[in-house]
């Protein structure tokens, strides 16, 4: 089944104790869609600007993911520096220049129309807001967001909320949006603001699914991914949004959503994190093999399985 | 297997957000021994106070526990004070008292010497080394230490090491003593001073075990046991040490130390972390049942099992 992505497509310059790389192709929506073109079919919707060239077209074109939504403005791309040289687990922000990205207005193409799987990526959620509104008969709708929409865009983001399935966010947005220090105690109470599954992304400590009712037993709530244990991040930028596509990605190409789907889902998400992390902005992304990526998937149930 | 532990036998008072307890039964040696007393037959060296009385000596007795080692000395019992009302992840240390321990000499009662399982809990290591050149027999060897330790005393941490099997610390420990900001390298460059196993311990995260040979396959050099996502901490205090307990008391309950046995025992040592984290002190591991154990260890499988 096919996935509609609505996000950002960004330039990024990036420095990282392993070295430093000036305006490579990054933005939430990128990393998203290449790891989920391993899975299914992936449809693009964003906004860039006219430095956004054939050489990044052909990124997302080399792996069959669909870029009709990508709208050309006039202006420059989306625009983010950072670096995490004092700590691989959090970005130190540099710039953040929105660029053609602040005066973005959605726009889903004809062909898109029969996605039955929706990623809002992290933006504004009253664009979240209004590309859910325009696919009503989704099956399934995933989003991201992030603690300044938390804090500053709260009943916005609350609409959202409403309209997804699952939402993908980190420890911290958890126990903000769900005003609880405890994680379980904050995991609760935003999936009564909405989403029946919550998806908890912790970084170098892997990720833990929180759900209402579906996977696994009547006494498991929660179904824990680890993260690969890397001798080397070379970059961690994208590696939550690389979870969220390995995750939705999977989940799309099943014909049924079962419990083990969602399990098998939280694995393949922490595969493609951990791709994410072994090169600059996309590169590893853009070259991987279903083989490399199942190999490892048999990494992962090494590394947590009993038997 | 018999496990003869070496270590503290304490006072602690406690504040969580949870409350506070006053003097309450602590010590590394006190939480190690009662969580792997369900498996195991355990013998205590420590050394306490006149204030160590027969309500004190009751708690390890009812859980079988050996305490012939534990010497009765003029002066008060080894006492810490501690709070952990900002974050539930580290203790805030008010008070430390030696006291007793300050001038501890380990003796190691005759009936010990036939134990084939010698864990070092965290005390100096001049003292680990002389309790582990006084049981050269001993089948596996375990130990943990802290900060401390490392920064301070690291030649006489380095000769104990060398005798170690099974180095048990968490990651700012591992990161310290191997010298390095990414774990797998700290892990591997630990495991050079000695140990051929190094237990990672990650708090709410979990623990990770790093293996120079034995476990699991060729491709696996690490296997990972999540914690239990729980509703409320009430009291984190020893709950590395019950981690400790389960991992090393599963070990010697099994005929055979098998890389399914060490991945089974990384289970159990999370099971009885949590059970440590539900009341103040040892409260919760004074009254649990092989059952509860079991029915726990099923819920880590399902938490992180696929099928």
């Amino acid at each position: 089944m096919a996935i509609t992505v609505v996000g950002s497509v960004a330039y990024d310059s990036i420095e990282t104790p392993a070295g430093r790389r000036d305006r490579c192709l990054g933005g939430a929506a990128t990393y998203f869609a290449l790891a989920a073109s391993y899975f299914t079919d992936v449809r693009v919707i964003a906004v860039v600007g006219e430095d956004f060239g054939r050489r990044q077209e052909a990124v997302f074109l080399n792996r069959n993911i669909d870029i009709q939504g990508i709208e050309r403005a006039a202006g420059k791309s989306f625009f983010w520096e950072g670096s995490y040289l004092d700590n691989l687990n959090e970005a130190k922000t540099h710039t953040t220049e929105l660029n053609v990205f602040a005066t973005f207005e959605p726009k889903i193409p004809a062909a898109y129309a029969d996605s039955e799987f929706l990623f809002l990526a992290n933006i504004d959620p009253v664009l979240q807001r209004r590309v859910r509104e325009a696919m009503p008969d989704v099956k399934l709708v995933a989003g991201d967001t992030m603690n300044y929409w938390i804090n500053d865009h709260r009943a916005a983001l609350l609409e959202v909320l409403k309209g997804l399935d699952i939402l993908l966010i980190n420890d911290t947005e958890t126990r903000v949006l769900g005003g609880n220090k405890n994680l379980v105690l904050a995991a609760r109470a935003v999936m009564e603001l909405g989403p029946r599954m919550l998806v908890v992304k912790h970084g170098e400590y892997g990720a833990t699914l929180f759900h209402k009712a579906l996977p696994g037993s009547p006494n498991s709530k929660t179904f824990k991914a680890p993260a690969l244990p890397l001798e080397e991040v070379v970059d961690p930028t994208g590696a939550g949004d690389s979870f969220a596509g390995g995750f939705f990605g999977y989940l799309a190409s099943q014909a049924e959503v079962t419990p083990g789907a969602f399990r098998r889902a939280m694995f393949y998400g922490s595969v493609m994190g951990s791709y994410a992390c072994e090169r600059f902005g996309t590169e590893r992304l853009q070259q991987l093999t279903r083989e490399e990526i199942d190999a490892r998937f048999n990494v992962f149930r090494e590394l947590t399985h009993l038997d």
